[in-house]
């Protein structure tokens, strides 16, 4: 199986998530400024979800490409992380319309949790569908970023619970780690791990 | 004709539907995990008819890569069951919205026995068109699975009058049917009926 | 310029189009499939037009099949056609939800009129952008029926006034006359016009 | 890494963006046409936007065409252009249903002119990963519309708190000087920058 539908069919769907989500920009009842206010908090959570989605459609698209043979259990790897993206228009009204409420932001948090576990189950389907040689596996690395995410992700869950704004802004910070590029933090990484 | 643009356009349409679906999925009034209880069924058949969607999408993917040539009745029968496929996020938001009442459990079985119908059309109208060496036909084979399921369909749909929760649990059981690689089964039909 | 992207945008749009209709079967109050009963009109010109947009698909992939050059005409001459084709949602849900009202009916057939206008102009772009040798201009040949459509939609918006299942019947009609195959009405019409 | 998907990713977004505008054209309660008659403004501005979008769907089209390697910074100046064009329906749907009040129109021309600058910073990321020799540089030429459009909308907005008509009366205009086919002013331009 080829797996240009496979990208097609991701990219269809994380199209329509990302697009979707300005749906909960409802049209306010009053005709002046003053009427956008309490869309404000729905806005700022749509822009952290629209780079959250961003990052994941570009970095899908990265360990796509490395992929020849599309197997059972790529395609069901991939539905699964596609399944939990599509939850996080719902999660981002909720924190927006909650204007920062607790469950709201630790709800939040857990979608991008199991998103990022369903994404590392998809990798390690294509690393182990790639046996030994994997490119992916080497294109990984120590995957810093991989692995602290989720730590992130469950520290902002909990201490959501005493001050949402608090998770919110940790998951700002995951957000800057992904998009900030860090050759320098990799070269540091690497050499501490004695690779080139 | 070619395929591409057939298969590009019910990528498109099974993308957006599977992901509408997630639209029905209101946020709550509340600001506590309290008012998501309500909204479980909702979830809970949301994530059973994605189910449904990735396996048809996997399977039609399947099917349209033995075509090389689309006829206007392959190019119909595709539309026809798109549309079935279409209504899914309908009943699918009647059964957890009716929190799990008999007609809309009969209702969304009625659209999947349609689906699975307008599949099987599609799957002839294909087999049709390749002629005596059908490859299709011979990938297919006893098609149990294809069998099996409008009848438990069938069954769900008698039943949802008695009590929805059985007929739920039948969508559930015919959806692990198609999830679960059944190559024992498969060998063991083989052997009955006598084909290597 | 290369048409696979008008292609992939026009399929992107007619895809959402088409599955954006069915947001309008919205999920009914009650429990019972008599709760359904004041939706059938709904389903209905859904049906209709479902049908109606699979037959606008069908003939743009055939059409843009002959192109090889995409002019900036062709471009936007596509585009107004998605423009009323766009509409197509909002006059159904009228149609529907108002139980085959007249001033409903007419407007329906208006967005088809002139959904089969921007067609016209569209094949007039691309068979003019062919020159003499246009293979669309031969393709197309006498168009008997996109001479008759234009007609019969006229006749169905002045008939809406007066009785709109009248107008509803006619747009059925017009539907059939593009879905049943005519050989040979088109060999009879062949004949008529000295033509091989 | 590819342009493909890049294209196949902005083109869903783009397709759903102008599509989804139309579901703010809701279905009015009445049964005959003036029951349309509100719904007016909404149709005008969906129409405008319409445009506008499909402005930006031709262009970005040709802009891509130049593109070879999609680098890092290529794919988040892309987001980001998408991301402003994704609060269009936003902005539409309040310009209509406030029927051309001042704050509305006001934010409408501050997402053209966010949408503007966004292309613009796309456009210098393609242009210095080109390096010396752009092609898209030198395709780009003088850019007097991309240079007139800004000042424009910031004249709108600016208007729009003394008569909101005047604000969308200049949006026409942008959308009218992108549209008409200026070979007889880029001509002049031409001889006035002494170029060929």
């Amino acid at each position: 199986m080829g797996k240009n539908r496979l990208e097609a069919f991701s990219d269809g769907v994380l199209a329509i998530i990302i697009t979707i989500m300005v749906l909960e920009l409802r049209v306010p009842e009053g005709e002046d400024f003053g009427a956008l206010r309490p869309l404000m908090p729905v806005f700022l959570s749509y822009a952290l979800s629209f780079v959250y989605l961003g990052i994941y459609w570009n970095n899908h698209h990265h360990m796509l490409h490395t992929v020849h043979r599309v197997t059972g259990s790529i395609l069901w790897a991939n539905m699964h992380l596609l399944f939990w993206l599509s939850l996080v228009p719902f999660t981002t009204a909720w924190v927006g319309e909650s204007h920062y409420a607790g469950a709201p932001a630790a709800l939040y948090g857990a979608v991008l949790l199991m998103s990022a576990i369903a994404y590392y189950v998809l990798q390690q389907a294509i690393v182990s569908s790639q046996g030994q040689r994997s490119v992916l596996k080497r294109a990984i690395g120590a995957d810093w970023k991989g692995k602290v995410s989720p730590a992130l992700y469950a520290a902002a869950i909990a201490l959501a619970f005493w001050k949402a704004e608090v998770a919110l802004a940790l998951y700002v910070v995951v957000a800057l780690i992904w998009l900030i590029p860090d050759r320098r933090i990799e070269h540091t990484l690497r050499e501490l791990e004695g690779r080139p």
